[in-house]
């Protein structure tokens, strides 16, 4: 019998008991050992529980606990649950969590002590939920290179773009149906913008690329900008907006990654990804494109996610699995201003016809698209590949010239 | 050093050496230990090759090297293949295989094997080519109940399906197609018969359930009587024709599988599975609907699914991986004629009103389907979940009152 502890006992941590005992005999069967739980961490009271006799609100009598080999950290933030992870790992034992902010900030750091420990530091329900991805980019794909790893990976604001896309609501009215539905929180800024969304494209990346790529390296952009004109002309372009995390190795070494909204061509795979669901595209030289689907959220799907993880760790007592990346710096990434897209630019005007000739002037270019009851002030294009730097450049331009940009919005490859 | 030997030089298997010798380096790392291929076991010659000088003829050259701890199989075909892996196994050789066939007719018997000498038998390859599939379901998914797995597992027949689909060719067209471009082989039989696709879910389905389940228990039909008119209607009921393989469990705690054409509606992530792409659907009790989509065959895509397997087990040179299914009987199995489903039927017949009148009286709750350009003497409907016994009755009682039926597809509820 192999003794765990549960750290927090909120939404995943309640799910990680439940499916604890509820699959209990399928699980040991997995496991080859039993699994007790001998604690859990929370500060608030839980009476009346069938378990209410594990509760503690003492941290030291896990961590002096010798018998307890396995840790579940699912409290969340970064403190206290860094110390608790970092004091866990030092005295020998696993941790496994869903903790995205933890693991995208202080990784290098506790993977770096697992290793010396000779220990595990598992973090599957980090990313896309109930969504199988850390492992199998760290296992399956051994044998590739990774080229570029593309995701939706923030159900709340897919679910907004959708309601946006679909029924035409108003990104104020659709952040207000997700709030009622419990899909956002009341506080909904590490959803729509992008914090999520980027703390989980820095792990994807550090695992895919070995190097840590800490969260302020990455150009983060919301999608509390996004107006349902823009969503009218993402789709006589032929496409959506979505919400995308990706990284992609360039040709001198360093990354191109970012999380912002994107037009994205109906034919991809992403495209169809709707409503509360997360996608992610793995792109490996020698599997080609693969897709994940799932929801990347929610109590059950996290929390069996947090539970394969105790599985694999009570399995790999003694033998450590492979989940590692160094530290990282800046010099990593590529600066935004210096990465290179086509984009999308909508713009006011009073004088459209010589806005068209100084857009074609400075986007030699750029194609013109249309949308139906489109103000008679009103212009939209799309350019070929430039550098941020240029984008914002011209725009200047623009603007000098009495032409406004509304928006601007980049034209993913997917 | 970890010495291996790959058993076969064909498509897959030149890929695996390919895969091995090119990315060296990274394996290597992620490994903790160099792979060194010793043997190249094939009746053929392959001069000039920069690793000529690795190829034997015989079999007793690896199965006697203490050396050789990992062996591929990636001859295909039951034999030799089978005596070759038993003997490896016997030998305390781990074995990993890119081989559906095997793994469908003799997985129980070397995964038993395997068990008992302590070593691996993997098979990551054999089901989704280059797309993780047996992991995630033996690990990632250890805390959940399958309820169902569904999946297009054929990328053959699904590009014949898309031609006819999007391009209105004929099931003879996108055959021939499909094999000018090397997607089908010569003699197509096991592709477009379903029997390809029956071996992936058989093996799916002993993984998910814990027994194994011989392809001679599935109902096993393939697409080469699908028509043109059958792919209209499925587009006006608001869906496409699939070949899907599928296995859920029933109340009774036997299996409903299937390898079979089916109506699926529009809106589900298998219905945008195109081309030469595979999808598959996995439904657990706490992740919910799960999908992992990419090219399911291909040289590198299946060579680097073997490759992964290959560096998992000289990681577990010692500990063995959990991946184990018992010995299994026809007992499992929902025999075909009870299982449940609503159906398709398009019928032809010299007086519509009677032969209206007829279904409505067979089929009370029948919906009427309509094809832009249908023949005078057509008629299709839907119809309600009946069981196929029932179905078969009430289609006998059709072609007596000279209604003929001319096609009968499963309807998905997927």
């Amino acid at each position: 019998m192999v003794q765990v502890a549960v750290m927090g006992h909120g939404v995943v941590g309640s799910g990680v008991v439940e499916v604890l005992l509820n699959h209990c005999d399928s699980i040991a069967k997995r496991a080859k050992e039993e699994i007790n739980i001998k604690y859990i961490l929370d500060i608030r009271d839980f009476p009346g529980l069938e378990y209410s006799d594990k509760f503690t609100k003492s941290f030291d009598d896990i961590l002096n606990d010798e018998e307890v080999r396995v840790v579940a950290e699912v409290m969340g933030g970064v403190h206290p649950a860094y110390e608790f992870t970092k004091s866990c790992l030092l005295a020998g034992k696993s941790v496994v969590t869903s903790n995205k902010e933890l693991v995208a900030t202080k990784g290098a750091e506790l993977l770096e002590i697992a290793k010396e420990k000779n220990v595990n530091y598992l973090f599957e329900a980090s990313v896309g939920g109930g969504i199988p991805i850390i492992r199998p980019i760290s296992q399956c794909l051994a044998a590739n290179e990774v080229i570029e790893v593309a995701g939706i990976l923030n159900g709340t604001t897919n679910f907004i773009l959708t309601k946006m896309i679909k029924d035409h609501m108003s990104f104020e009215d659709a952040l207000k149906m997700a709030q009622e539905l419990g899909y956002a929180e009341r506080n909904p800024a590490a959803d729509v913008e992008g914090h999520d969304a980027c703390r989980k494209i820095c792990i994807l990346a550090s695992l895919s690329y070995g190097k840590h790529i800490y969260p302020e390296l990455v150009h983060t952009q919301g999608i509390t900008k996004i107006t349902l004109e823009d969503v009218a002309y993402a789709s006589s372009w032929g496409g959506v907006i979505k919400l995308i995390g990706q990284v992609k190795k360039l040709d001198d070494g360093t990354l191109d990654i970012s999380v912002e909204p994107m037009f994205i061509e109906n034919g991809s795979q992403l495209a169809s990804v709707d409503d509360v669901f997360n996608g992610i595209l793995v792109r490996g030289d020698a599997t080609g494109d693969v897709v994940f689907y799932g929801k990347g959220a929610g109590k059950l799907p996290t929390a069996s996610a947090v539970v394969a993880d105790i599985i694999d760790c009570v399995k790999h007592l003694k033998a450590r699995k492979y989940l590692y990346w160094a530290d990282g710096d800046a010099s990593l990434v590529k600066p935004y201003e210096k990465t290179e897209y086509p984009v999308y630019i909508r713009v006011e005007t009073a004088d459209k016809k010589a806005a068209s000739e100084k857009i074609l002037a400075l986007f030699p270019n750029a194609r013109f698209i249309v949308r139906s009851d489109a103000p008679e002030n009103e212009l939209a294009f799309v350019t070929e590949s430039l550098t941020v730097d240029d984008q914002s450049k011209a725009a200047a331009e623009l603007e000098k010239n009495g032409i406004t940009v509304k928006s601007k919005i980049r034209i993913s490859d997917l």
